[in-house]
């Protein structure tokens, strides 16, 4: 039924050609981003109008012909919406109120979740309306660890010392709030599927923070409970897992969670990910900043990419999203490398 | 010859125990390292005072019995030491004017460096006076990798873009920079062995952050070359490597380098480390923060990690430094406890 490239790969049903998109392909070094962002005020304003995270969603789709948008949105949409509201600082990140005792997670609100992220499904909505046969809709949501870690820590942080801690000394306490993030993250995603997406990425942006046992704990079984309750209402989902920086146990977290997709990190050789994975399709992993640079350093890491992973098991990408100084140009060129890429070559 | 169970281990020469002592061990979380810096006055002037900077790194061995002591000093000595003046703003890590031309890299003064880190020596040879015969000294520096790191974006960082953008737009700058790095290392760690250091660690703690392309040119190489260099003047000196971040690949990295032992970061499982590099030593890897938090978290966890390495091919140690809010009294617990473990508990 389907002919969309991306979601071939998915199914590994052997696709005419290697799909590609790239993660933060909506952003800040689009010229046209920047207008819309400026029309919108600030960025979670952004986020909750559908009319415009839709526009801007598309921007990179129109100009480089993609094989699959995402939508634009935030990982901290969640808890804004469960009540503990977001803030952008603009270029400092974002804001919360700390939550960091069991009374601060009885207090989160699941009534009523849907209803305020409604903006961001009819988002998904107008998304679906506005491409074409050919491309896939990716909706995605950040994994229940990396939102809590948000969520506990208070905003960005290098280490995530507080919710680590926390899950050390209060086990009980900890898990709880884990579970109201997965909880709301399944009806979060499945809202998303009923609005039109297609295809969804989990993503666990300091999975490698863990240690290995909280790894098993906090990554892989939230993860694993996410991917199945969604494969048992929308059993023909394909499910992307991003647990960056977890490199050492990328096989165990690919058959333990049940995605159908890893994407890998840019630190990762795709030939070592091939074989710790042998189940599951691949994406990535070019290295942001080899965009930045561009020229022959770009196209030489990603004809290594290429060679190194078959084209029946791969969705290139990045191994982390576009920095805002990326220039476009330079994305214009891994666009037509990846479009004219003929394996073999 | 040697008694010391540090050197056995490394050796692989089957300890009667195993032997441990932790990252960070003399510092901010001890009252009587707090004394004594505030009489040294500034971080550097301490690392750059022997005999304030001995009696730092003998606190934490009275205290805990550790099979060995650490050098006290920074990985950023060695740019100081060649020119590119260091200062520490308290509570807000190193500050650097950021290197990155080639002009930088022409100013850098190899001249004298022995010279100008003749204090560190001087440490390093009271502290062989001043511990027993079953302890060992170890000395250490920073891998190339993570000193440019520090180097070219003047500080601290999450992502390191300044030094891995420039590695893509100008390699042989680049790579002149790791080259200065890589040899004033092994002039500087050569000097430590010859005044008593008996074990050298080198840290790559920024590893994780390199594409895989790049991490073989600028962590692998110049790691290989100062070890091949050291172990040519001292035959048996064991080496120990750290590339924090890099678990996909710890079994080229031990293979490539021709390091004796692999310190381990909190996110790798042991038993998944022991696979992948089955020629080496392991040290590690116990979270810092199951220190912090204590009782049976910490002794959970420090049994997992017992369990899973063989006794004779493991140094326990931590995954990462000691956090300033580790309680002294945990660490003694752990002491406690590592020195009374039966293999097969």
């Amino acid at each position: 039924m389907t002919e969309k490239p991306l979601l071939q790969t998915l199914r590994r049903m052997g696709p005419s050609r290697r799909p590609f998109w790239f993660m933060r392909q909506a952003g800040r070094y689009l010229p046209e981003y920047r207008e819309v962002r400026a029309e919108a005020g600030d960025f979670l304003a952004l986020c909750y109008n559908p009319k415009l995270a839709a526009e801007v969603t598309l921007q990179p789709w129109r100009r480089f012909g993609t094989d699959a948008v995402i939508l634009f949105a935030d990982i901290l949409l969640v808890p804004d919406a469960l009540g503990q509201k977001v803030a952008y600082v603009e270029g400092d990140g974002p804001r919360l109120e700390p939550l960091r005792d069991a009374a601060g997670v009885a207090k989160l609100q699941l009534e009523g979740l849907e209803r305020r992220l409604a903006p961001v499904f009819e988002t998904v909505a107008k998304i679906k309306a506005g491409v074409d046969e050919k491309t896939a809709v990716i909706g995605f949501a950040g994994a229940p660890w990396t939102v809590v870690a948000y969520m506990v820590e208070g905003g960005g942080s290098v280490q995530f010392a507080a919710p680590r801690l926390w899950a050390y000394r209060d086990p009980p306490a900890f898990q709880a709030l884990i579970d109201v993030i997965a909880e709301a993250t399944v009806r979060y995603l499945a809202a998303q599927v009923r609005a039109g997406a297609e295809v969804l990425q989990l993503f666990d942006t300091w999975a490698g923070l863990l240690a290995a046992s909280q790894f098993r704990q906090y990554c892989v079984e939230p993860t694993r409970k996410i991917v199945r309750a969604l494969k048992a209402e929308f059993p023909s989902l394909p499910i992307i897992g991003f647990p960056k920086g977890a490199n050492a146990v990328l096989g165990d977290y690919a058959r333990e969670t049940g995605v159908d997709a890893i994407s890998l990190d840019v630190q990762v050789p795709p030939a070592v990910a091939a074989t710790l994975a042998p189940s599951v399709a691949l994406q990535g992993n070019l290295d942001p900043l080899a965009v930045v640079a561009g020229g022959e350093r770009m196209t030489g890491e990603t004809g290594q990419i290429l060679r190194a992973i078959p084209a029946a098991r791969h969705v290139f990408n990045l191994g982390h999203g576009f920095l805002p100084e990326t220039p476009p140009a330079h994305v214009e060129a891994l666009a037509k490398m990846l479009r004219e890429w003929k394996q073999g070559e």
